[in-house]
């Protein structure tokens, strides 16, 4: 066959089979569709031409970018970096004068789209010979398909490259060795490859300028195609390759933060990258924090989720009984030791207690989220984000009642909705609001006094507004205050109060959003109080609920932080666990059973004794986020369940009673038939199995712990297994891993406890009945009426969010065990419209707690010099 | 010369060379020690020691990595990771078994420490030929130099290179070729490279294995001291090569939201390569903000600084005059038009605005700071740092009056002193408290009881308490409150207020702030108020100053943006212009004047009009830096200046009146000579020289324009200009960078207004007079008796910091252009002793604005699909 002939045949095979890859694709995608992206100094020349004419035939899309011929370099580096950046081109052409391929503009063009070959990056790949990343130079597959294809026998023939670049030079070389057709002889084809065009001497009989060219340019487009593929496949589910970071507990076990500063954690867009995030998705806050973004949902749509772990725990004592420190040993375990894909989804914790009592949150021991710092202070600000958001509000509608009490509707109107320019209109927000009032009117000037004075007028009930502001720090003396005393605020006081800012609706609302959209629509309807005509009022009627959204704009993205194994978790929202539901968000649980795949796991924890925290988790966040979970873990310690058995009082602050220090089987066995047995049985109701984790601590004998074990087992509990974590990080955890994993291979059959259809006393008395084992439940008059008052508003089939003590099944904090024959006293009943959910208060619960005469914070320190902080926890 | 002998001899000359490379190095940096780090997978072996030999003798150091004989990729990865982390370490050997050195771990290796020259971007440097990034595989250069130095002639001669890994030979070969010692002819040398050695035949002589192994190992330690030598430039001053955005401007100029929307800002991370920074120095916040670490300062101290520009304004009308825009153009036209390198360094403004009535701070029209949106709402979070801080120290003090209040001196002495395991000791921080109260004692059980009863109680009295708490939201009904008003305080109730979170004091020290030494001291320093017996309690007192540094420690760190044209901007701190100084920070200006260099620029704004945010930057500013100012920048609008000269009143809101939308030139003459000729003449108190910056509105006329420039230079201004950066961006602002330029190579002569030293009384008369024109003063009894309490504390020697409207040069609001003839009456005096100055009050000043009937919110909203932001300003 001759030269011309053999191009011929050549590009048609290349056509054929880059068409047949673009086919394939669009099977995989339909909506996906390679494009060649040029950037050209100066007109066209035939060889744009040839190019533009191949990539039509083979069905690529072209886009140019021509710039001056006498364009300079940042001209050229400017549009390149447009080009990287566009997810829609799958190649980039430099057809640009040899002298402007400079080092920098070389370096700027992403490898991944260097369908030419020639940055340092692609060009070092090819010679190493790993083609997976890089691509061939388009020149280089042409001259090597031609002595592929030559007919006559080259075996035994040398080949001898002369003039050309350097380096495409060595590439076709490169290639030609690698291939085995041919050797070094004395004997040998001549090749003369020169700039951008290659002539066939001798062997190959005459030269063929334009045909070889358009075998260059199919070349060229099969590496669009293949860049396209490639991209494609990057934006699939990719299974992880997680690197684990290597524990070596120490005996006595060191402080949290010693432990977490000895730990040094992975940069964080290195975690993302392991775990399947791309770039583009992935917002850093520092090194070692970042913001998910929620497109990734969209992107991994079609992936299955992984299964779903619930670690909820025993009615505990006042010191509580580890299970964040459960959570992230039980993640520790499945990631790095049986090397099974997790996440593990935690709550955000305030900074009130951080600097009050309490201390951190982020487990403990050798099971933590590090740096422990980072995650127990501002972490990326979501918190901020929801105190601004929440006293926005709050400055929102004093401001408003002043304005009211001070104008007339006229005054008001045009106040309201100002002229600007000589034009009236009424803001989207405000024609909501006319919606709602039953205006349909879009035209300020056609509204009648009387829908003015509706319009311009929330009439709020000083007495009936129930929105509070909010600190996140905790200030006991805002508890209660009167405020508006200044001269300037005409004498309008009004008595409120301030609460922890995790209590606000908007906590609430962010954990339980599915979607931006979601949460600003839930912004819009919380009800901040009542009209004197007794309608409700609502955040949308203040005009503020844009402004909300756009505060929480990034506080919706969940924050990637990392265990001390290096396994990743996700940190995001933490609402109230007494007038909230106390779980983390939705949306972090979403986004990780995506990440997990098939075969994960994500483990969530429920805030609270299963009672509460538990019950909230299924019947509010699974019926808002339609998530099912397939095992619950539920976290036992051997103090508690002696404190339930008819052990002495645990109080913070006192040293443990000897009961609690040694071995005492009865307490223990006492424990585990009344609470154990009954949060065994709550979790049934749901009709998920139960793994029942021992969170064992030091002085609990081998005894006890194997008696914990075969009572939970002999209640019901799928298995029941003792935990180190603390002590070992995820190795002390990998027993209960291995049975979590078994229980999650079961079917499970989840069913909620009740239908939001019924009733609300109905809905409130079946938990009190079913789950807290009450007799009945008895109302107040208040309680009574709120309830009659929601159910006539529409609110009637919301969930129930119980707020109840956690220190007893029943609400008395002292009945320990499993208390019967009580009737759950309703002291009142409130709403969170937003959120989505009636929360009947059972007692008085605090919304703000108080420092000590001698806060955490006495300790907490900074070294100026090392910036390293001491004295936390 | 033999074979064995060339061998010696080109030893001999790179060890040489080499030795001579880290002489030089260490007369750059003596600390500096270059260090080759060998990562190996068990014992030493020959090779391993020829290079350590060959290394001592060198005079590197070297630190071995010894792996398993069998470990797996994650074990090599892992270390790796850490080698490139550390930048003690210039160079890694990868000295293991061929099969370990996947693809993974060549990607893994940074290719600055990749002295071997294996990695796929330091192979394709090599193949194009580019030396100054990658490294030339050892032994290639090992072979090269005998080549070279081979006394036969080798002209003429075609080498053959056989055997070997495929890319070194490459490497070797294109080497040999670009050496142009040889070229491809029939008749060869041989060199045979096998797999990590080399033998010579025919041509060369015998083989002389160990000979070229020490030869090769020469060659790597240069690659190391080459890397070293590479890392130590890198830590020095880099010349910029700031790539600009290019803007389109139209017309007409479209909102400022829609023309930040237009332009995509660079990556932050790209632009803090553009100017200089590592990639260590930065902690990126998403995609265009990052904070910038304080180390820059000691990487650079030896960097001269650039110039220092101060932009301030004459006396405004209410609606501003265009300081921030007239300084964002600045830098637009100094950095993308003048190519000079600047920096704008800005206030960060309070949220409480941005949803209220003014509106972002981020400039305005083709003159602003990019993403507007991100700049105006959370930024970086330092604003929420400073609300939490703010309100910790508050709610530790109502928690400790309570406490105070309900427990006996030995209850409150075992609370904060507890026994912890039977160990009872004072937290550093409370030793301090006892040093001030002349305790020297450190044992707890050694306080005499009189000595209990002052360390425990603090003693405040409610009634001068002095700290505030704050929100960041326009909040005006927390103007004046009752706190306390829950049963469980007992009834410990106070009169107290929230101000805007920007008038924290923490802000200011924020802002004066020059380590985090400094902060951390300023902060323990605050005063919250007096004991009964009138001494002042502290911060540090209340135990809570550690916590305030850890709240904080982010904070101190200015977050770096960029303007519409790609330029760098530091966005830190905003103190209030009235009770506090109205400028930005001190660590972001010397940051800043550290990166432009000493050719550069830094322009900074101060707040309000020069008689106060310039007089204030002046005599507190730059002695707290001891920055010394080059030019100030005087921004003057011919609408203000027509309000001067006597035109009507100016206000918010309403229409402006024809005199300020015609030609007027008597009333503009009438504003030159009265408040701008007082201006230049305060700027020049300083020393300083001015250039006046006319701000063009589309109604000025150019009769006007002239008028006002010509009045400026005949009052003494170095130069005046019209500027049109709103509508065209730096181009508009080109002439007054050039006059900027041109007023700062001129020396100048910097001196304060007045010495520290003076009675606080002389130095607010120094103020009064000299720079507001005033008589005399009057000081109330009460600031008088304030006065007097502060200089018996000690406090008499601060600088001033006056809380005076901003409207006037007088306290009268109403008075316009240079009022004479008054009095100036100081109402109260107050100190702010952590940030470190006395503000005397003239008049009343709110701390906290309030919202209007419809406030900017209404407007605000986002899209939750497209994730923008609509209706901000």
């Amino acid at each position: 066959m001759g030269i011309s002939n053999q191009v011929v045949f050549s590009c048609r095979k290349v056509v054929q089979s880059t068409r047949e890859a673009i086919v394939t694709l669009q099977k995989r995608n339909p909506a996906i569709q390679p494009l060649l992206a040029i950037l050209q100094a100066g007109e066209d020349d035939s060889m744009l031409e040839i190019n533009k004419k191949m990539a039509v035939k083979i069905g690529l899309n072209i886009t140019q970018i021509c710039l001056a011929k006498e364009c300079n370099e940042d001209d050229i580096v400017e549009e390149l970096l447009k080009l990287n950046d566009d997810p829609k081109v799958h190649g980039i052409y430099l057809h640009l004068p040899r002298g402007s391929i400079t080092s920098r503009v070389l370096n700027t063009l992403k490898p991944e789209k260097d369908i030419e070959g020639i940055s340092d990056l692609n060009m070092g790949r090819l010679i190493r010979g790993d083609l997976s990343k890089g691509f061939v130079p388009p020149l280089a597959s042409a001259v090597l398909d031609l002595l592929e294809n030559h007919d006559a026998p080259l075996e035994g023939k040398t080949v001898l490259l002369v003039g050309g670049e350097g380096p495409l030079q060595l590439a076709v070389q490169c290639l030609i060795e690698r291939s085995g057709m041919v050797t070094l002889k004395t004997t040998y084809v001549k090749i003369i490859v020169l700039s951008n065009e290659l002539m066939y001497k001798d062997a190959f009989g005459l030269s063929s300028k334009s045909g070889l060219e358009s075998l260059t340019a199919a070349y060229r487009t099969q590496n669009v195609v293949r860049s396209c593929s490639r991209w494609l496949k990057g934006q699939e589910y990719r299974p992880w390759h997680l690197r684990s970071l290597k524990l070596q507990p120490l005996t006595p076990v060191p402080s949290d933060l010693e432990i977490s500063r000895a730990q040094i954690p992975k940069p964080v867009d290195q975690l993302a990258e392991e775990i399947g995030l791309l770039p583009e998705e992935l917002e850093a806050y520092g090194r070692s924090k970042a913001k998910v973004r929620l497109s990734v949902l969209e992107r991994l749509q079609s992936q299955p989720n992984g299964k779903y772990i619930l670690v909820a725990g025993i009615t505990p004592t006042p010191l509580g009984e580890g299970k964040s420190t459960v959570t992230v040993g039980l993640v520790q375990a499945l990631s790095a030791h049986l090397k099974l894909n997790s996440f593990a989804c935690l709550r955000q914790p305030s900074q009130g207690p951080t600097f009050g009592v309490k201390g951190g949150a982020a487990g403990g021991g050798y099971a933590q989220v590090i740096p422990m710092e980072e995650f127990n202070l501002h972490l990326t600000g979501d918190i901020h984000a929801i105190t601004a958001a929440n006293n926005l509000v709050a400055a929102a509608i004093d401001a408003r009642m002043l304005h009211e009490a001070t104008q007339s509707d006229k005054a008001l109107f045009n106040r309201l909705v100002p002229s600007v320019n000589g034009v009236r209109k009424f803001s989207p927000i405000q024609i909501s609001r006319l919606q709602r009032l039953g205006i349909r009117k879009t035209d300020p000037a056609s509204l009648t006094p009387e829908e003015i004075n509706a319009f311009v007028r929330l009439d709020l009930d000083p007495s009936k507004i129930t929105w509070q502001r909010v600190v996140d720090t905790n200030d006991r003396f805002l508890r209660k205050i009167t405020v508006g005393q200044a001269s300037s605020e005409k004498g309008q006081i009004r008595e409120t109060g301030f609460d922890i800012a995790v209590a606000s609706e908007i906590m609430a609302i962010l954990a339980l959003a599915d979607s931006l959209e979601d949460m600003k629509n839930r912004l819009a309807r919380m009800v901040v109080g009542t009209s004197c005509s007794g309608q409700p009022i609502t955040a949308e009627d203040l005009g503020v609920s844009g402004a909300l959204a756009v505060l929480m704009k990034d506080a919706i993205k969940p924050t990637l932080m990392q265990t001390l194994e290096g396994t990743p978790v996700f940190v995001h929202a933490g609402p109230f666990a007494n007038i909230a539901h106390g779980n983390s968000s939705v949306l972090a649980d979403k986004l990780a059973l995506k990440l997990v795949g098939q075969d994960g796991f994500v483990v969530t924890e429920a805030g609270f004794g299963a009672d509460i925290g538990m019950e909230k988790f299924f019947n509010i966040k699974c019926r808002a986020s339609g998530l099912r979970p397939s095992v619950v873990v539920l976290v036992a310690t051997v103090r508690a369940l002696k404190m339930h058995g008819g052990g002495p009082n645990v109080s913070a602050g006192a040293p443990l009673p000897r009961e609690y220090t040694d071995e005492n089987l009865s307490l223990v066995a006492g424990g585990c038939c009344s609470n154990l047995k009954k949060q065994i049985q709550i979790a049934h109701l749901f009709g998920v199995p139960v793994v029942v984790a021992v969170n064992v601590f030091k002085t609990d004998t081998q005894a006890e712990i194997d008696l914990v074990c075969q009572i939970a087992k002999d209640c019901g509990a799928s298995d029941a297994l003792p935990c180190n974590h603390w002590a070992q990080g995820g190795r002390g955890s990998s027993e209960l891993a291995q049975a979590v994993k078994e229980a999650a291979s079961k079917p499970s059959d989840f069913q909620f406890l009740y239908n939001t259809e019924m009733p609300i006393v109905e809905k409130i008395r079946t938990i009190a009945q079913r789950v807290y084992g009450a007799d009945d439940i008895e109302l107040s008059p208040e309680a009574k009426s709120k309830t009659d008052y929601y159910h006539q508003q529409g609110y009637g089939s919301l969930p129930i969010c119980m707020a109840k003590t956690h220190l007893s099944l029943s609400h008395m904090p002292d009945k320990k065990g499993a208390p019967t024959g009580f009737v759950l006293p309703i002291r009142d009943v409130r709403a969170s419209i937003g959120a989505g959910f009636i929360y009947p208060l059972v007692g008085t619960m605090s919304t703000m707690p108080g420092l000590p005469t001698r806060p955490c914070f006495y300790d907490i320190d900074l070294d100026p010099v090392t910036e390293e902080i001491t004295g936390l926890f």
